[in-house]
């Protein structure tokens, strides 16, 4: 990889969207923060930009050598409502530390911004456009490159969400964390998608909640709803790095292994491969990740698509295609695991035979 | 946490163990480090070290947060038959790092060396001491606090690492990475015990290969053994971060899951605690983890001691004790799941009904 | 039980289920005598009725004392395009043994007959229907007390043999072996069964293919498309013994166990207790099984459903209800195990741990 | 199959063994008329011998059709202290049964005895020893071909059957219903053999309580038993018909399962023409099933032996070799089935997601 000249001299996301080129997005802030010791559960806040910058910054760093074409600030519910006096620090430090790894690479800062607390208990628009807004207005003074508003379980949010944003010139990107059911207040998700190319956002799509084969129906039916309506818009998905048969239409938070128990459902990189190239497939070129996605998840998405893009990721210096790097090993039986019939065929075992296959999720 | 006084302060190893004291070992580097991008699978050499040290730091810094009390060089492999003229820089470089992070807390730094990959081909005991007494030629320039032989396949090569780590004067772990049914050359784990004892480790116990209940029968063979014997030595283990009940001789590297299908195997934290309990039923005072133990498992350890240990890590700052974190969550089935009970009997789902849940090693 | 009167005192099926009383089914023969040495898988044809007729016998008695409430003629396939010239015979021995043991209680005998393996290659109507007249022929002048015609694949063939049977002036049942995706020309459940019912058949729903919760679902849509349609019709399911929730639009066939290594699928009598139930509250009256319906599973159904009918079946007699037949155990744990929680709570382990939980289909 | 001669000119159960012929034994009775309706769970005892003999018959005649060599009379637990005073009516009629079916084949019929109740609360050898000389007496009255001992938990009580089976001039079998683990006494399986082979039987083994991979390694550690000492007897094995890995000491009794939701546990054929194949090669000639072996359990016995028979079962008429009867199957992927790799390497599905594939026993 070889960026050239700066971040002056970057493509914007719509021209690369445009252009028909893939972005591969980031991957897992808040459970991968957690599980190195710096985000608390329950809470779900980013106080680590101001804590423990480092640790952002290197997961920052983990995921542009991954390949990831976008960083997105790791300011989630970095709002006045859940982070009280510190919502503002807490956003500007987090479009600091991105701007400075991206600033290392051809990757783009996206601030980002997601459903509020506020909405479930009223619908006051006026109040949540606001808190949207001054969210917004660190980004604009932090010249982040575009903007995204993100895990909306109800699409009218979602579009007072994208209502602000637009205010600030720069592109939109807006996905929901629904699943082919639709949103909690049973909008279908090509309404969904229908409602937010009508609010004028540019990127639409998913996140978080379902993993890669729930999620991929989720956007089947997006792309079938703008289709129907005549409506264009990019598709992006960020799906969670867990695979989750078995969500109700409450997503993942609902299944009983949440949030502690997730280990055994965590998807392998072949499992991400696959989910890129369906992806790819159905049209969607905005292929990241969300909980769960470790970097080399992302790494496996733009590994997948390097054929597509023409190019590998920085950290695929560490990473022999289909396991290549094994071929020396001194095992005959594990070299003959360094091929892509193997990792593709494998189903791999939990090392749990007490414990169930599926959940029934809990609501 | 308030570290006093800073290193020259500190209890030693054996001071701490003698004392009665529990001692919090460290985690993952290589699988750990594999999939946030820095090291490479099937080489499985720490050149990270020297080519992204702030990965590593950071790594040392998260486990230290997590409780380790111990951090350990990252220097496995790095000896002059796998790294050539790297060797040298890297294990001065991982030193380094190692004693900066501590020097943050009241860790010790222990330098640590492996196995050879010639023994395999032939046993020259004088060329194999001569690469240990060049590792511990940096490891005493740098001084460490002592000294960790590991992954040994066959106890007669520990013993010959055992022999040469004892002329710098400093305490002595060794651990050897095998299951219940002893080493390469069918060596049973007391007599393994035995031999080590003999050759003058303070230290002894397994690390890595095989899963937590597994490594813990392995513990309970060894310390038959010394008991048998008349030996003193304090025990230690620092067992894989995946369950592998399926394991055959050889450990997880027969499995067909190994290394890239090990997602499902993950130990949940709450194994974690599980085992460090076992552990210290079973009189072993030094634990902790090797491949696929992430930051939050150290914290497990140290969490589910600190009634013994009389203090929390600092990570805990960001952990609420048996999952009490989610206690204020909106949606009442997840605040039902914070509480000990809930956590302790989970059987959690893998989300992958297509697959099996044990596997038949390929060796 | 106490059987008054002999048969001519019995009361029809119509009369039975306008009267709003539940009919238990019977259950398997084709697989059932499979595994017992009397019917060859692939061929799947009835000619033990004239082979080895005390098999035969023994198995409806085994039903009749199960509860079953009818007893079908062991005659499917049982036309001259699978028998040749022993179809005739067959037919006749079929109703002769039904009609031997249904005397000896108060069950009804059942003419039964199947779709044809002519019409996948042709759809000739007239050759079809000539086909159905020849078996209903032999029904009538056994003077059998209803007519079934089961394992429709698809509607318009169903149609065509209620056509048929109607001619005798005998009560008609028809089942269709579809699951929810509805029959092989893509006709919905609800308009199959709305189709079945214009052609005047008094009894509609499902059999075979299907297990137990993907049955009641599509039980579920033909309720609704009748009810939709304003018109009336018993409702009857008698589904497979074998869990399927794998299971595509073809069925259990297209499963990879099928028909040799379905063994792990087989429900136990509990979840049988629990389909009837369900049956029971969506409406269903005529409850029974078809493949892997063993007679405990049939006598799971009269027994769950023995509050609403008042007795139990002979066969009670060696079944105390919920497991209460172990609490003379002389170990402690297997007595605890004597009561209802304890059964309806119990996750079956497979002991095969090397085996998937799912399948998919090969079609 | 073509029986020469009738009953007076049968070859002996020792003739044939000693002239190194197969065996093959018969399987289920007290689980299999459970779930036909003629058994009790928890009572276990065979009064449908005089309640309901058409059905002990029929399952007699299938059990002959499928290949059994040896029709044992249906008397478990039919002494005094079980069945008061019905226990004379139900062996003669057990005896009366098992020799009118044996007419129609080579079959021969076995005498069989099982352990008291009243050991576990005394062990008054007297007493015990004339228990079982009364059931003898019926047996010699009926002049059985042979005898069998089985299902003893204690090698010490097998041991005084044997004694006194001796007594009649007949051939004594003996079975232990003990894993690898030895008997309720802690005596190895080597152990019991050697006193059982001391003690004069002429054909040791075990049935019951495991399954068959478990079964086998019992007889290979009986086997070595024998051999170390020099003695000599023939090996017999009638194992379970259900997969249990997970047994402890007590077998399946105490996994959770029992005896209401064992079947996900039923073995298929295919599991049993390789439990056949390697009771054969491990020296055993006496090869049967106990408790969930079905009719078409023994077929396979009788057809993965044919080979060193010589012939194949009655029951192959109904049954093409390793599914050959599917290759008339309309559906090309149902013909596809119809080969011997298709059925060795299927792994079938439990259809229960939900359910673990191991569970732990109770005691």
């Amino acid at each position: 990889m070889e960026p050239v000249g700066g971040p002056r001299a970057k493509k914007g996301i719509l021209e690369r969207l445009d252009n028909g080129e893939v972005v591969v997005g980031d991957g897992s802030f808040l459970l991968t923060l957690e599980k190195r010791g710096f985000v608390k559960a329950g809470l779900w806040t980013p106080e680590a930009v101001v804590e423990h910058p480092s640790a952002v910054r290197q997961l920052h760093t983990e995921f542009l050598r991954a390949g990831a074409d976008v960083l997105q600030t790791f300011t989630f519910s970095a709002t006045e409502d859940n982070m009280e006096s510190k919502w503002e620090d807490v956003n500007a430090a987090a479009c600091d530390l991105a701007r400075e790894v991206a600033d290392g690479g051809n990757a783009l800062v996206a601030g980002g911004l997601c459903q509020t607390s506020l909405y479930k208990y009223h619908k006051d628009k006026t109040r949540i456009k606001a808190l949207f807004r001054r969210q917004l207005e660190v980004f604009a003074r932090k010249n982040v490159d575009f903007l995204i508003a993100e895990y909306f379980e109800h699409v009218e949010e979602a579009v007072w969400a994208v209502d602000v944003l637009r205010e600030a010139g720069k592109p939109v990107a807006v996905t929901m964390c629904i699943g082919p059911e639709g949103d909690m207040h049973d909008v279908t998700p090509g309404e969904c998608a229908v409602k937010l190319a009508q609010a004028g956002a540019d990127i639409i799509g998913v996140n978080c909640r379902f993993g890669p084969q729930t999620s991929l129906q989720t956007m089947k039916l997006m792309k079938e709803g703008l289709g129907d309506s005549g409506l264009q818009a990019h598709l992006m998905v960020q799906c969670l790095g867990f695979h989750t048969p078995d969500c109700g239409k409450g997503g993942f938070v609902d299944l009983p292994e949440y949030p502690f128990g997730l280990e055994p459902r965590v998807a392998t990189r072949w499992d991400i491969q696959k989910y890129a190239r369906e992806a790819y497939n159905l049209g969607v070129r905005y292929i990241g990740g969300c909980c769960g996605f470790e970097p080399y998840h992302i790494r496996a998405i733009a590994e997948e698509l390097a054929p597509e893009r023409g190019f590998l990721p920085p950290a695929s210096d560490k990473h022999g295609s289909w396991g290549s790097g094994l071929n020396m090993h001194t095992k005959p039986w594990i070299r003959a695991r360094a091929r892509r019939e193997y990792w593709e065929n494998l189903l791999p075992a939990s090392g749990r035979p007490f414990c169930p296959s599926l959940s029934k999720p809990d609501a």
